[in-house]
Parts: C-alpha cells; structure tokens; sequence
C-alpha cells in the first residue's frame, strides 16, 4: 500500500494548501496556497510530517517508497526550472529547510545551495557573471552542509577563514576575492576530509539525502526539545522537509530582492511600503553593505531622492508586485509583510506573513480594514494585542531627540518624563507646591512615600521588581516608573545618586521612559498621545461586545477622573489606607496606634471622621452614581509607625509622648512576616473603632451626596482578609449597628452592600459558608497568589528570573493569573459563592484585573467586573471583549481538517 | 390525641431509662436509669423536651394536658414520699432543674426548695430540729426564686444581706442566727413586693409552674444561646425540666452527705474512695465549715484518726453504699463520682457520673478493667485520654515542695526542671560544657540559638507563643519549656532579668515547669516518671489497633534514641538545617553563603560534606533500616547569617571579609516576609550546590552503614516548598544523577525514594501533576496552614486571643488541624495524587501530627503514617488507635434509639 509523501508546489499550483499544516508544516502549508493563488513561487516539494513520524518510528529509517517520490519529484522540478541537478552548464540549485506545524524558529537546521560541486560551482558563475558570489555561495554551502549534515565543528571552518584574512592582511570577509575564496573551498574541503575520513560530496542527490537526514534529525536536537517542553509542543507531532529551488536577485542589473509591507506598519496608513535593492541577495540588506532604495515613488519623494523608487525603475515588476499585494492582503485579511527577488525580470515570492507593526499601526489597520469591509469588527477587536494599547495612553519620548542613557531598570509603569530628582518624599511635595517637576528617587518606596509619589512625575527606585510598591503604586497613579534600576547608587544622606561614572544631585533634571526602563540625564522632549479616532471607535466596538462591566482601582479624586475619562464603569477598590497617609491624619492616625484602650482610640478616630467622609463625598460625586467599592483599613498598623530613628523621635515629639514609648509600641507591632500578621479583617476584630469610624464615614458620606445631588448612592463596603464566614459575620454585624445609628440620626434610610475580599485559600475553599453573609466577593488575587504559592511579591523578584530560565514559571504569577493553581481557588470560590446565593457579585480587583490573559480567565470562570488601575482601564475594556470573542470561536463548532 | 408528656422515676422504678436523653435530657435520662436500677433516687418526674418545642412553638404556651399530668405525677410524688407539698406538718420540697440531650454546665437554671413558704418553713424547722437552717433555707429560695423567676435583681438581696450584717457587726452569713434569718425573709418578701408589685408567691404549686417557666425560658437566655452556638448545638433539641423531691442529710445524727468515687481517682487504685459528713448538707462540705471524714477505715488510719469513718460509724449503711458502688461501676462499666445523703439512716444517691482522674489514674483504671474484664481492650484504649501521656512522660514537681512562683507564661512543653539562668546560646554551651545545669532565658529564640538549647535543660522566653520557634523545638527536643512569660522583663546587656520585683542574675538558680508556665525561685524538686506496667501494656493495646504508622521528627542522635525508645518506627521528618549550626559548621555555610559563584559555594559545601554524611551515617546506623526521611535545606540563608552589628563584626573577622562586605550580603538576603521567600526547593533551584551535596552526603552515608552493618538503608530524600511538579521534576533529575555518580564511583546500587512535602495550598491543588515526580507526599502542615490561612505563626499570638474569644477559631488551628480548610486541601492532596500513583506513601510531619484531633482526621483521609516530636510519639501512637476505633464505631450499623 503507497502512501503519498511529497507533496509539490510552485509553477501556477500545488498540491498541498494553508489548511493542511499538520502533514506539511506551516512552510510548506504556506508556500502550497501561495502557489495555488497562482502567485509566482520559486517551485518544491515538500516531505510530510508522516515520514518524520516513520523515520523514528522505524530507527531513522525512511519508507520504502519515499527515494521514488522523491525522485519523481525532482524530476518535475527540474523540468519546470529548466534547469538540471548537477549540470555543470545551467545548475538547478535548492535550499532544505525544516517547517513544523507550529513555529520554532531557529531551532531546527537549514541548509542552502545545495547543488553545488566543483563543477556547478563554475556554471553559477559564469550564470551570474560573479565568480566571487559563486565560490562564496560555495564555500558557505560546505561550511553550512559540514556543520550541520556531516558534523564538523564549526570553529574549524572559522578558524580556516580568519587564518585567510590574517594572511591576506584583510579585516573583513568582503575583502576576500574569488581566487582567495577558491583557496579557501580548498582549505575547506581539507579540514571535511580530515574530520570524516571522506571527500566533501559532490553528488548533489547525495547531497540531497544528507540535508534531508540531518533536517528530519534536527528535530530531536537538544535545542528543539528543550523548546518544545516550555511551550508544551507534543513531541509526536514531527517536522515536514521543504525543498525548494533557490532563484537569485544576483544575476545582473534586471535582478533585484526586497522587503514589502502592504500597509505602513509603522502608522498603519494604507500605503506600500518598503525597499529593494538592485542585483542583489537578501543576505545584501542584512549585511548593510549597501544602502537599500525604497520600493514607491512616495517615499523616495520624502526622502529627497525622486527617481530612485522600485516604482520608477521597474515600473512593470512594480505592477506585478502591487498586484501580488492587494492579492495577498485580501487572502490573508491582514496586512502582509512580503520577502520577493526578481531574478532575471521575474518575480518570485520567498516569503509572505502577517506583518509586525507598532501598537499604533495595529489600532489603524485593524479599524480601517474592518471599515473597509475586509473583515468583521469582531475581527477588528481581535487584531490588536490589548497590552499594546498602553503604549498609546502614556507620552512618549520623542524618537528624534538626542538622550543620554545612564541606567536601566525595569519598565514599571509606562510613560516618559522629565523632572528634578529629589530624594525624599516631603521634599518631593515641598518643590512640588512650589511649582517645580519632580521626579521622586528612592531605593524602595513604602506607603509612607504617597504622598511623594502623588507629588512626583515619575518614580524611579534602586530596587525591587515589576510588581514592588514603587510599581502597583505608580500604574495605579499612571505615572510612569523605573524600578529595579540597579546600576544607580543612592547616597540617601548626600542627597545624590551616582550612575554610569555621572553624580546626579537633588535638583538636577533627568528623565525616565517608564516604557523601556530606561534612566536619562538632563530633559529629553516627549511627545503627546493622540487617542485618535480609531481608539474612540474600537473601544465603542469592544464596549457593544464585552459581558464583563470594567471597575477601576482608584481613591483619590485624580484617578478616579482619570479613570471615568476612560471609561470606567465604578470603583472596584477604594484602598482606605492610602487616604491615612496624608500629613494631618496620620498624626490621628498615630496617636490612635499608641491610644491604650479603645476610648482613646475612639478620640483619635472621632478627628479622622470628618476627613474621611470629605473623601467619599467627593469621590461619591466624582463617580456620579456609579457603583463605589471601599476595602475597609488593610495594612497592619506598623506600616503608620516611623521606621527610622530621627523620624520616630519626631514624630514622638508630635505625638507628645517619649520616643522610648513609641520605639516600644513599634517593637510591640513589629511583625516576623507582616503580611501574614496583623492585618485586614483582623485589625477590625482586635480594634472594632476602626471599622465602626469608617463605616460610619462612607455612610454618612453617601447621606450627605444624595442630599446634594439628589442621586441615590449605594455604597459597597469591602472586609479584606476574611478566612472564615464568622469573621465576616461579626464584622458585618457591627457595620450594619452603624448603618442603623447613621440612619437614626439623620432620619433617612440607605441602602448598602457588605462584601468580602477573597484571597486567602481559606476564604475560597470556605466560600460557600461566607456568601451566607456576603454580597459580593472580590478576588484579591495579589495576595491570593502570594498565599497560595507561598511566595512574597516583595521577595520574589530575587529568583523569578531563575525559576523562568528554569521553566518554572512560564509568565511572572503576580502579573498573569495562575490557573493552575490560583486559578482553581478562583473557579471554586466562585461556584460556591454562587451555589449559596445565586445573586452574589464577583469581581476581581488584583493587579490581574488588567491583564487580558487573567481578563480571559475570568471571562471563563464567569465573574460580573474586573477592577484594575485607571491607566488600563481601555485595555480591560479591549481584553474584557476579546475574551468574549475567544470563548464563542472556542464554543463553536471546528470545520473538520480534512 | 394525647401525649406523655411527664416521666416519673424513683421508689424502685422509672418511666424512662438512660437511652431517653433526647426525650428527657441527660439528667432525666440518668436519674431514670438509677431507679430502674433499684438504686435509692429521691423520687419525682421529669417533663420532656417536647414540651419546651411545643413551648417555643406557641408563644410559650404549655399543651392543653401538661397540667393535669403534672398534677398527676405531684399527686403520685406526694405518696411516695409520704410528704404533702404546702403540708406544714410534713412538707413535700421539691428541686426543679434544666437538663438538656446534651450537657450545657451553668448555662441554664436551677430552684432549690421550692415547696417552702410561711407554713412549710416552720414545719421544716421542727423535722430537721434546725429553724436556723430552715429560715436560711427559705431566705436563699427567695432570692434564687425571686432572680430566677421573679427577675428581681439580684444585687438588691445582696445589698440587704450585707446591711444585715453590718447591723449586725459581723462578717460571715453563718454568724447570723435564726431570728436574724427570719428578719431578712421579712425584708426579702418586702424587696420582691417592690420590685414585681405582688406579694413573695405561697402557694407551692404557683410556685411550681413559675419554676418551670423559668427553665423552660432559659434555653434561650443569651447564655445559653452562645453557649449552644460556640458547641455547634441545635437550638431545637430544647430542655427537659426535672422535678425531684428534696432529701435532707442535716435532720440530726442519723444524717449525713457525702461524696465518693469507685476507685481512687488519684493513684487509679481499686479501693473505695470518699468524704462524709454527719448531719450536713452538701453545701456544708463546700463551705469548709467543718471538715469532712474519710469514707473507709483505710483512709482514717492513713490519716492518723482510726474510728472516723463512715465505714467504722455507720456500717450498714456503709455496707449498703459498697453494694451501690459495685452496682454502678458494673453498671455504668466505669469509675462512678457518686453524691449521696443519708436521710434518717435512709440512703439516697443524688447523682452519679463518671469520675473525672489524674492521667495516672486514668491508664491504670482503664487496663485493669480490661483485665477484670469489666471493658475490652478497645474501651480501655477510648478510655485514655492521649494527650494526658503527656504528663506521664516527663519528670513534675514534686506535689510536697514549696515553691515561690516569680512569674507564669505558657505551658509550652511539659516538664520540670531547675538550673541556673543564662542569658546567651554561647554561655548556656560554656556552662553546660563545664557541667552546669542551665536554663537558657531569652527574648525570644531564632535558630541560631539551637546550640544553647540544646546544651540547656529547660527554656524560658519573655515572649512567643505555643508555636513560637522555642515551643516548637523544646517540644521537638523533649525539653521542658515556658514561653511567652510576659512577666519576666530581660536587660540582656546586663545579664539578669527582673520578675514579681525579684531580680534573677546569671548564674542564679530557677525553676522551670512547662506542664503549667509556672517559673520558679530556686531549686523546686521534682519526681521522676514512672512508665508504669500499664502504660506499657496499653501502648501494646494500641500498636495492635492501629493502621497508620508513627514516626518521629529528629535530627539528633539524642532525638532519635528517644523516639525509638518511646516506640518511633521511623523519621517522618529530619530537618537537616538543624545540623548547619554547630560551630564548625556555620562558618562553612556562611563562606558559601557569601561566595560569588557556584564554584565557591562548592568549595565551602565540600568541607560540610563529610561532616554531613557522618550525621547521617549516625542517624541510620540508630534507626537500624527503619525508614528515615531527610528533608534538605529548607529555611531562608539569611537565618545562617548574625543578626546583631557586634556579632556581625566578629563573623566578617572569622570569615576574612570586610563587615561591610558582611552586612551587604546580609541586606541583600533581607526579605519582607521570609516566610515566603527564598527558602525551601527555591534553594535547590537558584543554588543547585546545596541540595547535590546533601544527596551525596545521604547516599554515601547509606552505602557505608550498608557496608558497616549489612543493612540496606534506603533513604527518604524530602523536598521542600514545593508549589509545581516542575520544580520537583528538576531537583529529582540532579538528586538522580548525584545518585548514578555515587553508585559509579562506588560500584555498588543503591535504592532511594524521593518525595516532597506538601506545604503550599498550590501543592495541594497541583498533586496530581506532581505525584508523577513523588515517591510519597509528607503533609507540612506548619506551613500549609500558615499559607491558607494567611496567618504567620510567629506573629497570630497577639490577636488569636481575641479570635478565640469572637469565636472564630475554636482551636489554635496550630495545635489542632484546621478540617474545614487545611483539611480540605489536605484531602484534596491525598486523593489527587493518588490518582496519579496508587503506592503513593502519605504523611504528616507538621505539628499536628502529634496532635490527637488531628490525627483522627489522619486516619479519615487514610495517611500511611504520622510523624511527630519523640516525647509526643506515645500519644501518637495511642491517637492512631482510638482514631481507628471511633471510626469503626461511626461506620457501625447505630443501635436504634427507641
């Protein structure tokens, strides 16, 4: 029984298509349909992914009949090249290359102009009229063919060539002529017959065999293994052979290659757009020997060069090649970024693909094609990456400035800006009223430095990694920050800081591109985003198709207009704790940490009361009705307490107590693990005042808004750290004591929501007995991830890097969702939450909330919102739809492959 | 349709019997029980808990035919007892008391000589010769009536008593005379007339139905609901109420009350055991007014007074108590606490229950009444208490000593010990090592420490709970230990500490008793314990019954003897970081700790390597091819590095590196939450050194007692902290190859197992994708619950007070297996990974395994094996069996209740 193992394409058919990529790999699927699009291929065959499956299935043997298919299929090739396998006169030449199903570049071998031998070898150069580029085509052939098909280490050919140039007294390969690369194929030639014991073959069919051997063998290279364990590719699913007649851009001045995109990838306007030189090999571009032309008239124009346009001096090819495009866009539906060579007057194509392009280009093309009608704007919505968006809502700096780069560090929040450095947070916010720019330098920041921070531009830390306090801090600002920049050396007490040999003192200007990590000195200009017209009507398409409503992690009045500016739909997070920070109230603050019982505590308390309603009545306003969702006090109280010694003895001072009380009452708090202490919900079962201020805060608040405003707010309060329904149960009874008092006194009703945070594993695994008194859930999935992988977001950046490499940890946890494990704890709270009250409201307010890969997880699991900084708003908004697209296709029924 | 509502028991019958507790409550059910027995209970009836639903149920209203059966059974009372209630000849008195299905102590009400009034007063004075007693007897059941019923204030009785008094000029209530008595019953009266506006009730059946009222409105007084909500009690199982005449020991020297138990609840020996009192009540013994006399004759030589005892002054009726005694413990198959008086020479029992006991008295009891053949074997087992060993296993205070306690913390490991108080691990060595006997007293302890507590006999902190790091490892050492001895204040530099205005200097003797917190003045001496016959004999009871093996954790040779010794049958967990402390030790790990690259940190390994292996060729040499489970490093590095600047001065110097060199590496190793960070299997990963010189210390260590002995050693190789299967996979690939290299370089085989912990909620959930790495899974259920719970162990001691108090946590969740979290991700774990791998070996090695609560649920979720600390392993081994037997019981087919 015969079985058909190769496959042809090329010469105006194929016998393969784009939809059979499993048997030819995802080249040779690819090169069929363009053949079979009738657009001009070099032509091939390529050799299925079944003979890798037989070859080790069987001890590296090939089937019995693939050597007469593959002969019958050379046979056909070189007839439709006119051109013949070892004819010394007009030499068919070819390249082998591996093509899997799925893509894994550069892990599997390649080898080109196969062909060659000391008697083709001339016939190439008498073709070209180059005999340089043929023995250099040669030599290159055996280098590639002996590493790769005869394993002869690669330093030997190196070795041989510097050994040339050194006596030729030359620097570059280029300065090699024919007659040196002649010797040189010699000296080649030698070392594969001292390595093997065997002449370098001259037989270009046995030449064929070796590539195709070495090709199917590469895909049980280390390399390729190693590849597809960390993207969980199956070993079973084996490479295709491809092997394709080689054409050349080289032959003479009606020869030619290039590159083509058929939009602007960079603007995304619709425009041809590239550049092409003359009498030339791809390889040429690459190695910038000389200065490539650009293929339109348009951009020759622009670049003050008219006349030197692929579409001035090759107007016919031009046209064919246009044509190919419009073509080829309206078959893929997407912009194609094109590889083509003109050998002798003909066009062929090496190479199309979907083109890279710049988020901003991506937005464009993606919004013009489906105006266009090329595709849907489902389609539309799924064309542009959701992350991408970022670049788009952040300054950037301008790409044509002069920059001095002194330091890198970790790309935190995006966004580039310029100001003074200052080392503190009070001087941060003393020049900020004053009217300066600041940019607010720090090893590490802490809670203590917010109000530095709000002061601040920008942020840049010497430690601590995407997810420290520096970084959730600032995206959640939209400001933009550098963390992590190691390279930089704070002396905290000289007010300086050192970098690559330069002394940057408090006042010097520098500037940061949050976006890349990169540390400036001196003011580099930026440029404004444009949210243009295709931004404003994708997110209406993503908006008319997403299920999930998209909340935002704000509590000042700032971000939370930032946030409705963008389109949040309510408040998700309101984290208290940030409005304690502020220089009036964490005096109350401290004074109700060192009060001994709970009437002192009380006292202090009553002093936050009325600043703490002013917030939310603000806030209330701001939000205009939509939902508020306010986490009572979380941190534990240590974090209000000064941390170093001339601070603490300040702040006794302002406190009227001995520094020796405060340093106790410090110690006394001090905690082995914080974030395993203290904290949370606890801190309002030990010191119930807490809670009871608050509640009576936003309850008062929300009176006092409808009073004014006339619009009915229902405020949603939120008990963090919760790990037992009875937790929740007695916390919740004394907020509704409060609702109930508040009610009293003014004489109105009001209706509220209490909820919890789920994200502690308990409180997941338990949640069907906390959703008996509970609301809504939240899916705090910072901390649930820290609880549940036992890993500190504080402490991990020292070996996330390591654990990467390792293959540990595919994606950072504390930026995409674990499923696997988090994930579960997610699915489960949140089927039982459910299973006990049907209505119950989730969310998740997390930093995951703003990443479309976490954004599709909860789009599966079912949840009601996602909640996330303000600046991601627009990519939740994006991510939250295309997870409802990505579930439907997954739904729907496949068409079957055959 | 009527129904029974009443019961009657008593006069040598009842209507009910001890399988009614639903219907009658515990006490109705028990006194039934002892007059069907034929037992002399004083007579009278018992209305059912179907009338306090029915009382609940309508608006506490009573069925239309309670009444008449009340009556009925009064009438039948009446008699009976040849007594007519309001008779002032001859008054019937009656008690009326709650008593619920299941007990619920002090948490509902009780009348005492209800009956009395003007009339019945006098006649009771003239029976009993006492008017004294008989007017106190009324002024008490006014004010309990007038509290209980009537909801006067109970204060305002006091308030009169005490201006009767101090009228008076006397001090206690006996001081006052009949007359004095029969003036306050007038001032009573008038208080009660003011109070509820109507006169004291006299009519003995008003009196009657308003008790019965009151009992049955206390089931729901706040009390009792707490109570019921704390014991997870169903408010509808409701009360019974019991009404029983009165029997009076105090009517003139044919009287008498007393107290007794079937066996000495002291010592455990088979002999009567007991105090009465002629013509006396109850309260009289309570009172402390004269002093009881011994039961037998035995007890009176004993006590130097032959002739005073009951048997000796009333022998017949002694004589007919013995018969009662045999009765009972027959019976009731136990060591009966029986209350009794003697009314007129007649005898009564008021109650009998089982006894409660010392521990000691408990194991003896329990194995000679197997012996007797009074109980099986498996209820002699059900009948120790396993945490009570605990007492048996460690030397106590000798009870005659006098001591002068200075201060009290918390028990955190049993024992008694005296030695001279010192200050530093350093000088606790010096001292010991000079053959002083010391007590090592510290703020706290850190593992650094562990050389101090070792060469200690006892540990005393100021601060740290029960599962604080001193806890923990005195427990784990066998160690007597108090901790968080708040009291103590330590001036460290000054080398003394001060508590209860003492000063205790270096060098001073304490005493130290870590069975109650007591910490002590001077030497306090103590007694040896003595493992009794018994102790041995039940151990082999329960080594027959249970399923699960008990191991034990150790890493010393010293633990280890012990733990066999106690009866160990393996290590469950051997914590190598234990052996990284000794001196020689330490300055090698910390060279390694601060090398720059992989090959110094070989360097510093391989002088640790030989002093590794010899731990471990110590170790299973003692073990002798019981299975021993090594766990690799696990704690952060920095715990490796000092602590305080002076200590980090003379390191650096020991190290030959700078301090500053030091203290750099020191801040780089600085974690927020150590608890989560670089700790565990992420060791392994980022410095794959370590882990590959334990492996090899293991292995070699296994071939050389191998060939020492001729026994096959096969190790236990444990990972740490593991979250994903990945991570357990790359370690078992080096640990594997350690393994070839060693056999290869040896030339011998050599079988080992790998495992992990399971530690992390993430492991829990992934151990499906992970048992295809284990060879077994040992819960750490330390950390699996700190995790869960997000709660720090070091730092839950300042607030799980107020959570035990809130009811949040009914128990440490520490001490106790958190079932409802832990648990389910415990469970969850179990059966996962065995779906993956059927042999999978699963066991404990947290705190928890030592705990008995917890070892139940072990044995519900079918674990292999616990382990636990050695002086624990007995009642590990005790908790196995009762876990295996109260599960058999529940499997059972259940004897219907009717």
């Amino acid at each position: 029984m015969s079985r058909k193992w190769v496959y042809r394409f090329g010469d105006g058919g194929a016998e393969g298509h784009a939809g059979m990529r499993d048997l030819l790999g995802g080249k040779g699927a690819n090169l069929a349909e363009m053949a079979s699009l009738g657009l001009p291929v070099p032509p091939g065959f390529t050799i299925t992914t079944e003979v890798c499956a037989y070859f080790y299935a069987h001890e590296r043997r090939y089937p019995d009949d693939l050597r007469a298919q593959v002969d019958e299929a050379l046979a056909w090739l070189e007839r439709t090249r006119g051109r013949r396998f070892g004819d010394p006169a007009n030499p068919l030449l070819v390249s082998v290359r591996s093509g899997a199903p799925v893509s894994m570049p550069g892990m599997m071998d390649t080898v080109l102009n196969l062909g060659l031998n000391h008697a083709t070898v001339e016939g190439l150069a008498k073709a070209t009229d180059n005999p340089r580029f043929a023995w250099d085509s040669y030599r290159r052939f055996i280098q590639m063919y002996g590493d790769v098909v005869l394993g002869v280490e690669h330093y030997r050919f190196e070795e041989a060539l510097d050994e040339l140039k050194h006596a030729k007294g030359v620097r570059f390969d280029t300065d090699l002529d024919a007659d040196d690369l002649r010797r040189l194929v010699e000296r080649y030639e030698a070392i594969v017959r001292e390595a093997t014991g065997a002449p370098f073959p001259q037989d270009p069919r046995e030449q064929l065999w070796g590539a195709i051997g070495a090709v199917f063998g590469s895909w049980m290279n280390q390399r390729a293994i190693t590849y597809r364990r960390l993207h969980e590719i199956d070993d079973d699913m084996g490479t295709a052979v491809n092997v394709q007649s080689m054409v050349f851009g080289n032959m003479g001045d009606d020869c030619a290659t290039g590159v083509a995109f058929t939009r602007n990838p960079s603007t995304g306007e619709k425009e041809y757009y590239g550049e092409f030189l003359i009498n030339a090999q791809g390889e040429d571009v690459v190695a910038g020997i000389r200065t490539p032309q650009p293929l339109t008239e348009k951009m020759a124009r622009e670049n003050g060069r008219p006349g030197t346009s692929m579409e001035a001096l090759m107007p016919e090819t031009y046209a064919e090649l246009c044509q190919v495009f419009e073509r080829l866009e309206r078959h893929y539906r997407d912009m194609q970024d094109i590889e083509f060579t003109i050998e002798r007057r003909r066009l062929y194509l090496l190479q199309t693909r979907n083109g890279k392009r710049t988020a901003k280009a991506a937005l464009k093309i993606a919004v013009d094609m489906a105006q266009e009608g090329l595709i849907s704007r489902e389609e539309a919505l799924l064309r542009v990456d959701p992350a991408s968006l970022d670049q788009l809502l952040h300054p950037t700096l301008d790409p044509k400035a002069e920059r001095r780069v002194i330091a890198k560090g970790l790309p935190a929040s995006p966004g580039a800006v310029s100001g003074r450095a200052v080392f503190s947070a009070d001087e941060a916010e003393r020049r900020a009223q004053a009217g300066e720019e600041v940019i607010l330098v720090r090893v590490e920041t802490s809670p203590e430095d917010i109000h530095g921070m709000h002061a601040a531009r920008g942020i840049l830390t010497a430690r601590g990694g995407m997810t420290s306090h520096a970084a959730v801090v600032a995206r959640g600002m939209g400001k933009p920050c550098v963390c992590g920049a190691s390279d930089i050396t704070i002396r905290h007490g000289e007010r300086r800081f050192t970098a690559d040999g330069v002394v940057v003192a408090e006042g010097d200007v520098i500037t940061i591109d949050g976006a890349t990590g990169e540390v400036m000195l001196g003011e580099v200009p930026t440029v404004e985003p444009e949210l243009s017209g295709e931004f404003a009507t994708l997110m209406a398409w993503a908006d008319s198709v997403r299920r999930m409503k998209v909340r935002t992690n704000a509590e000042t009045p700032a971000d939370a207009r930032t946030a409705v500016r963008f389109g949040a739909e309510g408040i998700g997070l309101c984290r208290t704790e940030h409005m304690f920070f502020q220089e009036d109230r964490i005096v109350a603050m401290r004074e109700m940490i060192l009060a001994h019982d709970s009437e002192g505590r009380r006292r202090a308390l009553a002093r936050i009361l009325p600043m703490q309603r002013g917030d939310f009545i603000e806030l209330f306003e701001i939000m205009a009705g939509k939902p508020v969702t306010i986490r009572l006090l979380d941190p534990p109280l240590h974090e209000f307490l000064p941390r170093r010694e001339e601070e603490l003895a300040e702040v006794a001072r302002a406190a009227g107590v001995e520094p020796r009380v405060l340093a106790r009452r410090a110690a006394e708090l001090e905690e082995a693990n914080p974030m395993l202490g203290l904290r949370g919900c606890r801190l309002g079962i030990v010191y119930p005042e807490i809670y009871e201020m608050q509640a009576r805060a936003i309850f008062e608040a929300a009176l006092e808004v409808r009073r004014r405003s006339g619009r009915t707010v229902v405020p949603e309060i939120m008990i963090p750290l919760v790990a037992s329904a009875r937790e929740l149960e007695l916390i919740k009874q004394r907020i509704d004591a409060v609702a109930r008092a508040v009610m009293a006194e003014a004489g109105e009703t009001l209706a509220y929501l209490v909820g919890t945070m789920i994200e502690l594993p308990r409180a997941a695994l338990r949640a069907g007995a906390i959703a008996e008194h509970a609301a809504f859930f939240s899916f705090g999935t910072n901390d649930l991830t820290q609880m549940t992988l036992g890993l500190s977001r504080d402490d991990a950046g020292k070996f996330l890097d390591a654990y990467r490499r390792a293959g540990i940890f595919e994606r950072d946890p504390f930026q995409t969702l674990d499923r696997e494990g988090v994930g579960e704890l997610v699915r489960l709270a949140a089927e039982r939450g459910r299973a006990t009250r049907s209505d119950l409201k989730l969310g998740i307010c997390g930093e995951h909330g703003g990443d479309p890969a976490s954004i599709a997880f909860c789009e599966e699991v079912g949840l009601d919102y996602v909640s996330c900084s303000p600046y991601r708003v627009p990519i939740a908004r994006l991510a939250a739809a295309r997870a409802v697209l990505e579930r439907r296709a997954a739904c729907a029924p496949q068409p079957s492959s055959d």
